[in-house]
């Protein structure tokens, strides 16, 4: 079976329980707290050498890291991931997008601000990521104002890639009130059969 | 014929450059010097609304950006990406790795060190930059220890997305005589057919 390592506040790991739902995969899965210092153990450096979750447990000894290659080798082969190529390198465009130009502003005035031990002591840093933060979300509402998912007018991983820190962007600091486009595609997501909610 | 807006000194751009003349696929290349504001014209975002390169014309009108999503699909069914569906996410895992955890510390030192019009100004951001940048060497060196290339034991766009900054870290302030994995396999890199120095 399938085994997940992950912490579920996490939006990086809840994108992989998110397509494990969808698709009515079972799986196990083990909470993992980064904060515990539990990923730069000796044993989990052996699984992940980048020391991160979500990590993947494909069979015993087998471990795939990175969250958005773990839901592409999930979804291979089923309706969350097209076989058409261009639309193939459609979703990877904006699982890209979401690792560089949103997670990094987004999931991280999100840590700042609402799981840091001392948030005050992070103010100057979290405000920091706010423009670029606003800038990814503007880049989305601009697509999404076009079309009701981000390729090929369906749900596709990359919607999930996307939804997982945008649904939470709140906790960031962010207005999503700006973004109408966008919280009618959050709306759309959470009216997806065998949706998840995160903890 | 493909068409590439790219930046020649530009490692993700340089990805593209190497799967090209790796394949043997004519394309014609139009510079676009992004400290020039050419990105963030009117017409360039109708091109790519996230204002960056490179973007692959694909043909007339439709785009692709994302370094990592246009070598995917430039690859596709040749020998640089596997068929195999654990392998294919396995260059897929070192691709995200290579964006989220090496490009934001090995190219912006670079940059700062290298491109910025005053490299002084920004000494204490680039220095900010070195170990997130060696522990992705780090990590690197780790895999290329145990085999010549990141996926299957052969040359495929993992490798390809990793040389792109790291062929080139030292003008970033790394020093890479402390990974001499990661030295053997630049080697290997630049004895492949077709390759294709940085200008």
């Amino acid at each position: 079976m399938l085994k997940v390592y992950g912490m579920s506040a996490s939006g990086n790991c809840h994108k992989v329980r998110m397509v494990l739902e969808a698709l009515k995969l079972p799986y196990a899965w083990e909470e993992v707290d980064t904060r515990s210092g539990r990923t730069r153990t000796a044993e989990f450096l052996a699984r992940n050498p980048n020391g991160k979750v979500p990590l993947l447990e494909i069979e015993s000894g087998v471990y795939l890291p990175e969250s958005n290659a773990i839901i592409f080798y999930l979804a291979e082969g089923t309706a969350l991931l097209p076989g058409d190529r261009l639309q193939r390198a459609r979703v990877l465009q904006w699982m890209f997008f979401e690792q560089y130009s949103h997670e990094p502003y987004i999931a991280v005035a999100r840590f700042l601000r609402s799981f840091h031990p001392d948030p005050a002591s992070q103010r100057a840093l979290a405000d920091s990521k706010m423009d670029g933060g606003y800038r990814a979300l503007s880049v989305m509402e601009q697509q999404l104002a076009q079309e009701p998912f981000f390729v090929g007018g369906r749900y596709t991983i990359a919607d999930i890639a996307l939804y997982a820190y945008t649904h939470v962007a709140d906790e960031g600091g962010f207005d999503l009130a700006r973004f109408p486009a966008v919280q009618s595609w959050l709306e759309r997501i959470e009216a997806q059969p065998g949706h998840v909610r995160m903890p």
